[in-house]
């Protein structure tokens, strides 16, 4: 049993922490939202005040914070926890930021002595509560190791993406990919249905030739040809156009850091932005592309 | 034991043909190269000098060209097959043509009370001589069962897409989206290469997460990934660059006769046409766009 | 005084008819609408029952028609003006069609040994009746200056462009780069104001920058920057959505016919086709893609 | 007379300062090259061994750096010229740097009670040595007053866009617009091209139609067609692909801050990407990305 703290307590990481508790861990939580401690001390948890009081004795440090600001303002600094954090402590970033972001906070760690790893996960709400999370890790060997005995609590799924940032970038390229297919996808079964073919039919086809892709097969976007996707929910739920806005976001500022030429995320961001235009559409499932398109 | 008249035998017509034979089916065969139907004449077939000949006492006549024109040619006017085949004959094109054009032929053969059916093919040159085509539909559900019986000799899958021109529609829309899924995969394992992750590793990630899509299972488009693929084999055979620009011209044509929007086929379309551009491209298999991304 | 045969009585062709009048040249109209025939009747034209009868004794013909199969039924055929026509009667075609049916029905006439340009036209329905079209022309030297004598009593600036064909050639290649600096303008005016500046003030910065053009200059899209602007009534008259759409299909075919990549017009075509699927999109102003970006 | 600091003497800053000195300014110049100061100093300027020693009873300074990170490092900070500078002095940052960074640095000016606008220029190495540089200002009205009567003897043209960070804002805009008229130019020329006619004719029909843009008018792409432009030089000299591609990155990057969806720039930028990957590509004139259109 590993001692761990825990560092953010939004939609994502409120669950996961719930999950380590489930499989009896230790666990001292913080989050500037008090009733966010209090619900998770309610389940069995240590509430800290601070996060150096959430550290004080951790094996292991997760965080799971919505932004690169929010990363770096925790771990460095003079107040940081990298400068206050025993050297015996693994410090497991799951947040999805930047890939420069995550390098220099783990290159910071190296420089106190400290092991740091890039850990964003993918599965959304619905991954985090079920404990079927995927991990994409970036980071040594030896720590990756260490990392994967308290994540196995939380996910189904663990990688080994490469180097310290290669999680973040991996992450992203997938989420890059994906935005793709849904489009890619969605433009496909509408150029279909206005020729008068059936969705579903088509949809059979595709997912018995080369179109095949996961969109087909686990979030049909198109309403009624999946029963249980978002699409045939009013694209409730589900991985929000927002959240995909913000991952493409990061996307192209990886491609830019590069030079990299990527035309067609370049051109699902654009649609993805001109979607979020609409009303309401923020906070649809990302599936709902599939509404641009008439 | 059928009759088949067989007209086309070009790279995929001649091994279709083939695979009759094999079945022990009775074929007459017409191109209008006369090596072509020599050599079908060596492996059992029965050779005809005109379209007319081969179709006189055929119970279905199979056509594999290369462009409306010539299907429309074959079928239509005063001396075309539509006006002097039997209303007992089943006419199967397997051209890959557009949509309209397909409609055309079959409301003429309708008027003269002749069953017609459009089925294009996917699988390419290698599908053809391993008997493991997959046909794609359209028509009358009769006509299409009683194409079945013949097709299944020749195919490993077949699909009813709808009503006449639901199978070049079906056709077109699935490789509109091959492109989609070639050209995206592309540009992001390129992304993850150049900031220093080892392409099979985010291969495999993506495999098993929200990324994931028949390119990376059948056709990855990076050199060494997957030793079969074309990619590890300096994109010799496979398909060809110039017949995806071929399809995607068809894809794009029959948007424009819906006015539908598709940006991201509109993309893939622009790289394939850069891409044909290099050197020798043409003739390479379509996952070398992967080399366009540097 | 030239004998003129108009054929078309439109939007378009009924005011240019009125300006041939206006200058006392004898025309003969004819139009599948009676009532556009009486119209032009009553201003002074001849009526004919058919094409026949209006180019009887006719000089020049000119033809203003909505689409190229209508061009080619008039032309071609057993039926057709070119097979009944004078040898010195000069073929103008006015119609906005693809190159390759102008070619077609150039060298129909060719053949028959007419005279036949192809004369596309820029200005809309405004500059047809105010005389002032600009005429883009493709055809024979000679046929071009004839041509002159007589256009010059609808438009403002002629242009010879090339061989046959090369009118339509031309007048696709600007309004696909219209197209592309509309929707470019559009999206860069949008920015500047998300960002806080006066679209008055870009505006006048980038009309003495190298981001100078024609939208800026005649025709900005963003409302209350230009009072004559169509932008500034509420996007009504000027050139519709569904017009450039059209031209811009015509335009991505020539392309298609040549293999070239227009990246930047595909992506303005998918613009155009998204914007046309909102409510009433269809007959506003094409600079009304300004609102598609917020 | 005014006393003038002049911080970075690159290919920019150099000839920028020599102007002031032409008329008769008197400046105090710094560079981390010494043969940069010297090189001014023997043109008349004082040097100064480091930027505190410039400003030292400057009435004006004029910062030209590569990067953000150049600016932020100059003026922020215990040692940025903002903690020592003269409340009396104006602070006029030329660099070409997002927006974000330049309001960064003016409220941390405003702050200290410093006066300081961003000044961005456009016209390139050309423009800096002839001064007819245009200057393109964000700030308070009476600083940008101030800073007109240093500016003048440097530029032609002076533009105030707006509020701090109005002028990267507005300068990024435009240029992210010529982007557009440049790729949209070139594929339309070698479309026509394609199609047979001749460049120069076709750029006049469209200089004096709806697709008159800058690029036509002064700076044509293609080869040949206008004498005294870098497409007719090699593409030697003029504005570098991978200075446009600078550009491109913070024009995105502006567009992401406020989630404006951009598909005409994001579609250049891929463009301009994939155009620099080839050989040498990166230092030719941005008018080269004709080439890459074949």
């Amino acid at each position: 049993m590993s001692k761990i703290a825990f560092i953010g307590l939004g939609n994502m990481g409120g669950p996961m922490a719930r999950n380590l508790l489930r499989h009896h861990q230790q666990v001292t939580v913080f989050d500037l939202v008090p009733e966010a401690v209090k619900s998770l001390v309610d389940a069995g948890a240590n509430g800290a005040q601070t996060p150096q009081e959430a550290i004080a004795d951790a094996d292991v440090v997760i965080s799971m914070l919505p932004a690169a600001s929010h990363v770096k303002s925790l771990y460095l600094g003079n107040d940081g926890l990298i400068s206050t954090v025993s050297q015996t402590t693994l410090l497991i970033d799951c947040s999805t930021i930047d890939a420069q972001s995550a390098r220099q906070v783990g290159s910071a760690a190296a420089d106190a002595g400290v092991s740091f790893i890039d850990a964003p996960v993918s599965g959304g709400v619905a991954g985090a509560a079920a404990g079927t999370l995927t991990f994409i890790m970036g980071g040594a060997e030896n720590d990756v190791a260490r990392a994967r005995e308290v994540l196995q609590f939380m996910g189904a799924n663990m990688f080994h993406a490469g180097e310290l940032g290669a999680g973040q970038i991996a992450k992203l390229c997938n989420n890059m990919l994906l935005s793709v297919l849904m489009a890619g996808t969605s433009e496909t079964l509408q150029l279909a249905i206005a020729n008068g073919l059936d969705p579903k039919v088509m949809s059979d086809i595709m997912l018995q030739s080369s179109g095949c892709n996961w969109t087909l097969q686990k979030y049909n976007p198109c309403p009624g040809v999946m029963d249980n996707a978002p699409a045939s929910n009013h694209y409730a739920g589900g991985f929000m156009v927002k959240l995909m806005n913000k991952d493409l976001t990061l996307a192209m500022e990886a491609a830019a850091q590069v030079g990299a030429a990527t035309p067609m995320t370049a051109t699902a961001q654009s649609l993805y932005r001109l979607h979020q235009q609409g009303n309401g559409n923020d906070v649809k499932d990302f599936s709902s592309i599939f509404e641009l398109f008439k």
